[in-house]
């Protein structure tokens, strides 16, 4: 009974089964979900623009696609840098369109939709909002691309369905992004599940992506991970780089030096092209 | 490190080190944190109004203090029924009034609060949107007691730092609620934390309270729950009853009969004595 | 079919619907699963004659009915203090015999049954061997008592079905023991799950005891967790209690001094007689 | 300091600190931990000779190096099959002589280590008895391979510690094997943790292996993790296949058939070509 929902047969507008070919989701020219591997890589958080500047050009050098950065952020302390907001956005923006990137970012309220969709190319919904229906209901009613990472303890089933709460209202324009379940292990932040990778792929149409910083929370993990993520079938990666991680705002254990990222893109590019895939 | 921020000699809001006595909160002169031992009843969704009635009235009849009900339900699939909204509010409130018992009700959207709050003595963040900072932060603006229930897989660090995020806000009224957190255990819809009832307690001069019924999913198990919550050192229950539960629109699994409910009284009032409380 | 062994109607020998009435398992006078609500106390491991002398002595005198302490010892690393094996054994009978108390101690591999059975009035095995599905059948083929711990991440339906190897092999004397589950919650060393308390109950004849001491790891927390097993409805506790919990050479920051054990019994004996049993 | 052991500087024997070169298991000719995938391939349980033989046949065909089969299987319930025993271990290595393949199997019980040791060319320690230290300690007293599953719910400082206790008794012939961690989601039988296996060869010189049939409990998503497997660092792989996966005595719904493991076989190929590997 727990799996009726997306089990074969279906009539979600998320399965396979009502769609067999692959979504392609098209990112101002970037498409997750078709031959290439997109590789989405920035700051965890926007700090300032000469930052954001650096890191963007640096990442692009390397073969990154998009770029990401947050302007609100979900700290777990209320006392916790919050992010720059509107600020954070129009230096995203600004950046993207210098650097001839799309951008990716968080939005955290529903008041802030159209706000974040001025500004950004694609919205991401955290982890901690994959349940916050409200919010998804009207992110469906958006003419705009969604990533959607899964919830923290989220089953595949749930998260399926937060996405078919997206598409319910209108917006097929959905990517799923993995970024590690929460368990008892203290050595990585959480961990990743690449079975539920290869299950989305199979049961649903929708690209997914995947995010070895925080499915990790270990510099020297998020490469092995990448290379895995795509040999089980991802579309993508969303890698977080900052030039100098010792003194970021938030999540520098976790984050590549661009340095670092190159040596990533490398090493992903032998089984990208294993999986007849190219990077973009 | 992980537990840095609510150890002793912690200076937030929520520490029992910067404020020594128990919190009470009152809702319309129904106090949580006092002698009294308070418990919440009635059914998960508000259907319709005379069933509601049926229930408060029953409910009261055995102890009952105050009357709970949604009228946004967070559903896993879009195509669950998912609450009558405003129209839901207002009968809450109506039968609230007619029976003199104090209503609590889940918001899901920032965009909501001013509306629940016109409607309802308490709101309710649910488990789903217990990292929904922003909301939180608005709910830190409003002068209504919250009943800030423990997310998914939410540790007693977060839970506690959500619960600092209203208080940092300015509204002190915060109430905890356990609702059963998500393991591997398939026979229970999630497992009641008890210890992390007594840690709240040890930690934090907020109130806290247990949902038995969310908690367990079982119906057979939502008394034993109840009196161990008690003996645990909780303030109150949370519970769910309905009329008829085999037609119950939604968690009919878990919710008790008026009948059952009453014998739930009846069977955790000699536990709230022992623990020197009596029952409302 | 996850659940399907022990539902209604199955005739597992574990099973309530196979008999009906509560197995009361007698160790040497001390009843378990009767009108008594039995405390078994005493260090982790045995350290020397004289410290558990003096454990017992005191814990005897605060109304614990029976003894505990390891002689063989399952630590993570093996350069860890394993126990004194057969010489802890024998400490731990001249004891039990000098205070005329039973004594209980985990047998950890199947070739040491025997000689565990020799020194000792009832077996623990752990939550590490609570899978040794090798070990339960010989224990199935013992006439001694064998107190069954629940696995670190163990089921419900598996824990019964450890404990039907064991009837299976036609020994009928099992305690289930609840220690607490591996989550995700930093602040406590497991999660006692007393969902899983009453449900045993409920499901099963056999009677079951709760482990606060292993089951939070956190000294405080015992006495609320000892209290909250009861009213769920455990038959019996099993307590770490050690003289000088700072030098204990294992588990010292979650056993009780004496005192502290004192005051557990005195906080205990309300709610045990409000679920209208004594203390032995 | 709930990693203290295993970080940088540790002295353990397993630690990369401690023997910088990768260590290479040679189980009769198969070397695993070098520049060879080691693919494991047979049934969950050895059921009759035939069959046993037509699968070694044709896995060997499609490119495994080993086989493997159960003579002692730890069942849930004790009404399960529960191997053949002794008469299982002598069909296994009758097999493996006939088709010049080394033999691994499952002991289960420190009593049948000489036993099995006398049939088998490699011993496995199943995910049920990865805390069995008793017999842990036994195995390092052994001159054979031992491969070492992760527990349920392990972590991995636990599971490279019970490691220690084999290379502490002086066989230093180990190899770990991943094989799902036990996680809320219902999909998978377990989920399978690759960044443990890139934090294992990162901290350890021990090889690993993943084992994908256990690990996800779904046939589909077998092959997509076993190249994953291969991307995250893995030095092999153990497949569970069946002539006649529906006919199986368990694990039927995990196992490929002949065909679809030689599928897998070309599926990784590409992927183990790209990590600068060969499959023997």
């Amino acid at each position: 009974m727990k799996n009726l929902l997306v089990r074969e047969g279906s009539d979600l507008l998320v399965s396979r089964t009502r769609q067999e070919e692959n979504t392609r989701v098209n990112i101002k020219g970037c498409v997750v979900g078709g031959e290439e591997t997109v590789v989405i890589a920035g700051p965890c958080a926007i700090e300032n623009e000469d930052l954001l500047k650096e890191t963007a050009f640096k990442v692009r050098a390397s073969g990154a696609s998009m770029l990401r950065g947050g302007a609100y952020k979900p700290r777990t302390s209320p006392y916790s840098f919050q992010g720059h907001g509107e600020e954070g956005l129009k230096i995203l923006a600004r950046v993207g369109q210098e650097m001839n990137m799309p951008v990716v970012t968080e939005v955290m309220d529903s008041e802030d939709i159209e706000l974040v969709a001025e500004y950004s190319d694609a919205l991401q919904v955290g982890a901690r909002n994959m349940y916050n229906y409200s919010m998804l209901k009207k992110l469906g009613r958006l003419n705009k691309p969604v990533v959607l990472k899964r919830g923290l303890s989220a089953t595949i089933e749930e998260w399926l369905l937060a996405a078919e709460y997206v598409l319910a209202g209108g917006n097929g324009q959905v990517i799923m992004c993995e970024r590690g379940i929460r368990t008892a292990e203290p050595w990585t932040r959480n961990t990743i599940d690449l079975s539920g990778v290869a299950l989305v792929k199979e049961l649903s149409h929708l690209p997914v992506m995947v995010d070895p910083s925080h499915g990790t929370g270990v510099r020297s993990l998020v490469t092995p991970m990448a290379r895995a993520a795509l040999a089980a079938g991802a579309d993508g990666l969303m890698v977080e780089v900052h030039p100098h991680p010792e003194k970021a705002v938030s999540d520098g254990p976790q984050s590549l030096t661009p340095r670092g990222f190159s040596q990533l893109m490398r090493e992903i590019e032998p089984i990208a092209r294993a999986c007849g895939r190219r990077i973009k």
